[in-house]
């Protein structure tokens, strides 16, 4: 229950065909089907072993062009301000990103991917196997919901 | 591509039935039903809004009893060695866990959830909605998958 520091440092970097935050598609119905590479340090290569068999991976990375945090804000897709921790602004008390991406091939410790939604240099984190088809078909998904709904009905 | 070392500051902490990490499910067909509360800070209290509307939350949180990382190490499910990024060993070269969880109810800054694989005052980093089904029927899920295969088979 300390309020401990926990000190980061990237295990790698994406490389990415978004230079501006401008070019990565925003909002409702936003599709991230872009392809980019992984590229992992060299020395962590051995904790690449076997990654090859798992088709999604999630990818925790710093926003580290975000500087800051707003508890409120009103997110691409909605013009009603929503709580941080309810969307996925890059201001927030921790920037940390997270992106699932499909593992499209290994290459030593570049990792070819599709569904990239960061900026080219971004630092990563972390990788994780998706274990498990992590939400039920009983998924709700609050403003974000509502907000497609109106949009349907709308167009 | 500068080697940023990124500070990260817990943004609340885990109230969880467990105490020590032998009485948390592991392996093959560990279930987490287990009922816990992530305590939110007071002050980031309006960063919460709207949260309840989600029924499920990613938490990133920091494993802070485990030290140091290994590249390579046998997990509880299978006896072969396998790639820390493969697998979610609290070894990591950042320790950053990340679990999905069922929000029950908020009260205040409290967030009632079914899921809790944490210990008791785990260190919360960022909460952020699950926002679709994040993994596709054709999920492969690698060197588990075949573990979990060989158990059936062996059954």
């Amino acid at each position: 229950m300390t309020d401990v520091h926990l000190e980061m440092k990237p295990i790698g970097f994406v490389r990415s065909p978004y230079q501006t935050t401008a070019q990565i598609p925003r909002g409702l119905g936003a599709k991230h089907e872009a392809e980019g590479v992984l590229e992992i340090k060299p020395e962590l290569e051995a904790g690449l072993t076997d990654i090859e068999g798992f088709s999604h991976l999630y990818v925790l990375w710093a926003f580290d062009r975000a500087e800051g945090f707003d508890l409120l804000g009103a997110p691409p897709s909605d013009n009603r301000q929503h709580g941080v921790f309810a969307t996925r602004s890059p201001r927030r008390p921790n920037p940390i990103g997270l992106t699932v991406v499909e593992l499209l091939r290994r290459d030593g410790t570049r990792l070819h991917v599709r569904g990239i939604d960061m900026l080219e240099g971004t630092p990563i984190l972390d990788l994780k196997p998706v274990l498990s088809k992590v939400a039920p078909d009983n998924l709700r998904t609050g403003w974000l919901g509502e907000a497609e709904q109106a949009r349907k009905t709308s167009g």
